[in-house]
């Protein structure tokens, strides 16, 4: 597969509201779009950082997996997302083959409208890595 | 404080003989440098990834705080460091003065021969967050 570079990386946060002082008035980042993911139960914040970007998320109710998450480990660091150039499915079949376990057997939609999948932390000593294409 | 983009991802494994197979030969990264950090109790594996890198950790030793992480929360993304271009030391002030509690007063050296310094991860929603310049 082609990866271009870390499209963002996901922060769980207990409030968006609560995690943007320190995001826009300490490191200097503005935030440029805030949308909620309905069908993965989060509200997210968008941040550039150089040709990356950071998303907060944040919980909309507490069977969300970020709030399982943050229940479990606290808040912090939640996924790394890399852009792949050469199709998502394409990457999926290639893990697959390669013995690397998925959560996801295809793409679906997220956030920014971006098609994404995630592979399985298992596979990927314990980061939770997401593939995405626009 | 200007930060440029994100210099790093440091991510703690058990093993990097065991973890590059997964980053060159899935992923497709290319392992560039491995060093050891004697100070800091770790052997660092960089690849680059886009403008930014992944820094594998692994512990050389049981009481490493690498070693220590895993211990307590298995292998898994440990910390993010963003490039700074106007002096980290200018920046701990700034992040002092505005009530962001530090790790490290005052720069010291990391790998690669960057400049680094801590921040407090309970002043950044759990973030352990390094602030690096060259």
């Amino acid at each position: 597969m082609k990866i271009s570079k870390i499209e963002h990386l996901g922060i769980a946060v207990t409030s968006i509201e609560e995690a943007l002082p320190y995001y826009e008035n300490v490191l200097g980042f503005k935030c440029y779009n805030i949308e909620t993911v309905e069908e993965q139960k989060v509200r997210t914040a968008f941040l550039k950082v150089g040709d990356t970007k950071i998303e907060l998320l944040e919980p909309t109710c507490p069977d969300s997996t970020i709030a399982k998450f943050i229940e479990n480990r606290g808040q912090g660091i939640h996924h790394i997302a890399y852009k792949v150039e050469d199709g998502v499915n394409n990457a999926l079949s290639e893990c697959d083959s390669k013995g690397i376990r998925l959560i996801d057997k295809a793409t679906r939609g997220g956030a920014e409208g971006l098609q994404i999948a995630f592979l399985h932390p298992k596979a990927t000593q314990g980061v939770l890595t997401e593939l995405c294409e626009e």
